[in-house]
């Protein structure tokens, strides 16, 4: 057992009484954002990961092989958490984005019609995860009171002791960590909650849907002049609806997409053969399977591992001024509204901006070492109780645009509704605003969003049966009139 | 690491091809019946244990001290459970048990009225935990192929290579144990549960009540000639419904009752001192005060543990043929509908029909190790997609009955509605039957006692109804008939 020698606070020019310290748990998007948000308010951060440094070419490729998403939709609330850290990192992660202004919807027959995000072109943003990590990560590290630890795996907390216990994967040496507080940022399966359910009443709930995916290539055009070529316009989100599955697209700055085949396990089960799988998608994807590539089809179908999906709810996000969970390790969601990584940077954002309203800082008043920062625990409380409303909501709505993206795209239904619902929008943008642009295009707290559209629904039918009473009174005054003629 | 002796299946007449050995871990009421009903059926049975050997008495002292429940309320799905080993537990057991008629409900003045539980003088059964587990456990042990090894603790299931782990708390050392398959009945705080969710997509949710529970002990009365008598009537489950809190006592072996408080956690945390909470107990609970007497009050109140009580449901509770969960592990309830043990205890019985519906036996048939035992696996795929719905059902009941048994049992709705449903299955027995009773004093599945308690709700809505109208109309008719006279 060793004391790690990073947890001990660097000398300082203000020394005593000397900054405190955080210990992060997740170097990824989240961990890595929150890590920038600390070492900004003068905290000692360290920040452990259990996985080797993505910045490792190694690393990069085993990444690339595992079961995570590789494209991420960037939008409106992922934005402004990186801005607000004034870094330029909103600028600096706009330039590996790629612009998507839509759905484009591949019928069976591979006919294909765009559907805009916005009425007024907003876009939402395809990035690569691995080089949005990558970005934040060096972020971070500018700051001489970061530390990253990577293949560090956290064994437990002792959060009465304020203590982290870790094990180095390259030594197989346990590491204690001193720290005041605990930022849990590890992912879907943390430790992190885990820890914090042992300590305090945690209501808890993961529901897995049925269906898994899996995940193809979609490769660039090569031109005569060798310059590669998007296949298809990689200003869309490409989408194959087809009610019990779906494929999706999205685009690579190296002109390929990623292309996402959502089904229930049970077909995946069936689909076993070559021939099974060319049958299958000549039958639902036609268009997809020359731009695929037929050989590279079967290869990445058969070779890729079947990923689960899941969502998960949780509360409270944190135990007194010890610990705090945030990102996919407070509520982790299934992808279908492009806003899990969204909605974990916001926790960020508003975490910070509590912590601030409620004055938290990392200054050490000398002599208080051990005794509870009554501001840090009324403000993680106070975060709990403001963000835990929106976490279930986005949770709900994700789950719901599961079968709005695979089935009610192509509903006459749906489409109508959304032709109104837009028209609305041009005509009274801020009262009328469509549910896709309070959550993708606005900071909008997600329950208040989901309220408003629950109204705006009500609205619309009311509308439209005054509408048609109107109608209905017009025509019938008309005919009266013809009699009295 | 030591592979453990017991787990070698011990030598026998028909020695090849033996038995298959399954591991059940937790020996506690669920385990042991479980235990019992392996053994019947053949398998070599190793159940293990992480705490000690409940028979010693430093044990005994060291369990009535813990936080679980001291005493539970068995009632007709237990008993069942209990017949059906044919080995006369159910008369042992109830010799052990205080029967219970009926609720007494006791209110701020004192005064006390009974509420019986069934119309047909049903009881429900007062037994002390420990006592019965002990029973149970000795039981087992009668059989040859059953070997209980205490203080070993769950550390991980190995189900691929049908192995499971145990941490030997003795001797600090790890134990491996080979077995085929393993029967996990080890608490609301299952590692077998847990171990199950890495294995396979597990849906879950786990939800706290804002209350908690304290103990107290209301003691005999010492007569003058020394002998213990009941302080209450030990034949009614005494409760004092306080609407957001309530007291419960029951009844024990010895004359005296094992009292419960349940009251939210911040009332717990509000009655720090001895006024306080002496105040408190003279205002709601006046009667009790002198029964348990003030400094017994103050002592138990201040020394018992305040437990918290979860709502725990998941999906499935099988892996293939290698691993099923039963009783709290799978399934855990707030104590309200008193059905905790009962439907663990009918677990097992519905496990093993099932079981033996689909064929499945201990016999190893010469050269199948490794390979998967298909009637095993769809017997527990069978007892899933069984048991899963009666599971939900009967924690959902359980969270209701904590609002009808601190609230509702005093109101007048509840009370009309009671007689009239009693009266009604007085004349109709087989027709209409109240939930409590279909519930306690049946063995309906719990699912479906709930969908016809729903529909008679339905009926006898209806009936007033048409009692009102009917009234109204001989109203109507004999006022007409006056006007024509």
């Amino acid at each position: 057992m060793v004391t790690h020698p990073g947890s001990t606070p660097p000398t300082q020019l203000n020394s005593p009484p000397g900054p405190r310290r955080v210990c992060v748990v997740g170097a990824g998007l989240v961990g890595a954002l929150a890590a920038i948000y600390l070492a900004q308010r003068g905290w000692q951060v360290e920040v452990y990961d259990t996985r080797p440094d993505l910045r490792d070419p190694e690393t990069a490729t085993q990444a690339k092989n595992s079961q995570r998403s590789i494209n991420l939709a960037l939008s409106v609330r992922g934005l402004s958490a990186l801005r607000a850290t004034g870094l330029g990192l909103e600028e600096q992660v706009m330039q590996l984005a790629i612009p998507m202004r839509g759905r484009m919807i591949h019928d069976r027959w591979g006919r294909q019609t765009g559907q805009a995000y916005g009425v007024f072109g907003q876009c939402i943003n395809s990035v690569d995860r691995a080089a949005l990590t990558v970005e934040l990560v060096n972020a971070a590290e500018q700051f001489e009171n970061v530390n990253f630890h990577f293949d560090h795996t956290l064994r437990s907390c002792n959060l009465d002791d304020r203590q982290a216990v870790f094990l180095d994967r390259t030594t197989g040496s346990e590491v204690v960590v001193e720290t005041d507080w605990i930022v849990g940022a590890d992912g879907a399966y943390s430790v992190c909650r885990r820890q914090l359910m042992r300590k305090t009443r945690v209501d808890y709930s993961q529901v897995y849907i049925k269906h898994g995916y899996c995940e193809l290539t979609l490769p660039p055009i090569v031109t005569a002049s060798g310059k590669p070529q998007y296949a298809m316009d990689p200003h869309h989100l490409h989408i194959w609806p087809r009610h019990t599955f779906m494929m999706i697209a999205l685009p690579n700055p190296d002109c390929s997409f990623t292309c996402t085949l959502f089904m229930p396990f049970e077909k995946f089960g069936e689909l076993t053969t070559r021939e099974e799988l060319l049958a299958f998608f000549d039958c639902y994807f036609p268009d997809a399977v020359p731009l695929i590539g037929v050989d590279r089809l079967v290869t990445d179908y058969f070779r890729n591992p079947k990923g689960s999906l899941m969502s998960l709810k949780c509360h409270p996000y944190h135990y007194e001024d010890r610990l705090v969970i945030v990102g996919d390790a407070a509520h982790s969601m299934v992808p279908f509204y492009g806003q899990g990584m969204n909605c974990g940077f916001e926790d960020v954002e508003i975490l910070f901006s509590i912590l601030d309203q409620h004055g938290v800082t990392a200054i050490r008043t000398p002599g208080e070492k051990g005794t509870t920062d009554t501001r840090l625990q009324n403000a993680l409380a106070c975060y709990t109780e403001t963000r835990h409303p929106d976490a279930v909501a986005i949770c709900d709505l994700a789950m719901y645009n599961y079968i709005e993206m695979r089935s009610s795209v192509v509903s006459w239904r749906y489409l109508i509704r959304k032709k109104l619902e837009d028209q609305f929008h041009r005509w009274f943008p801020e009262i009328i605003i469509p549910l896709y642009t309070m959550v993708s295009f606005t900071q909008t707290p997600y329950h208040l969003a989901v309220l408003q559209a629950a109204r705006q629904t009500q609205w619309l039918k009311r509308g439209i049966w005054v509408t048609v009473l109107g109608l209905a009174a017009l025509v019938g005054f008309g005919f009266r009139k013809n009699l009295g003629r």
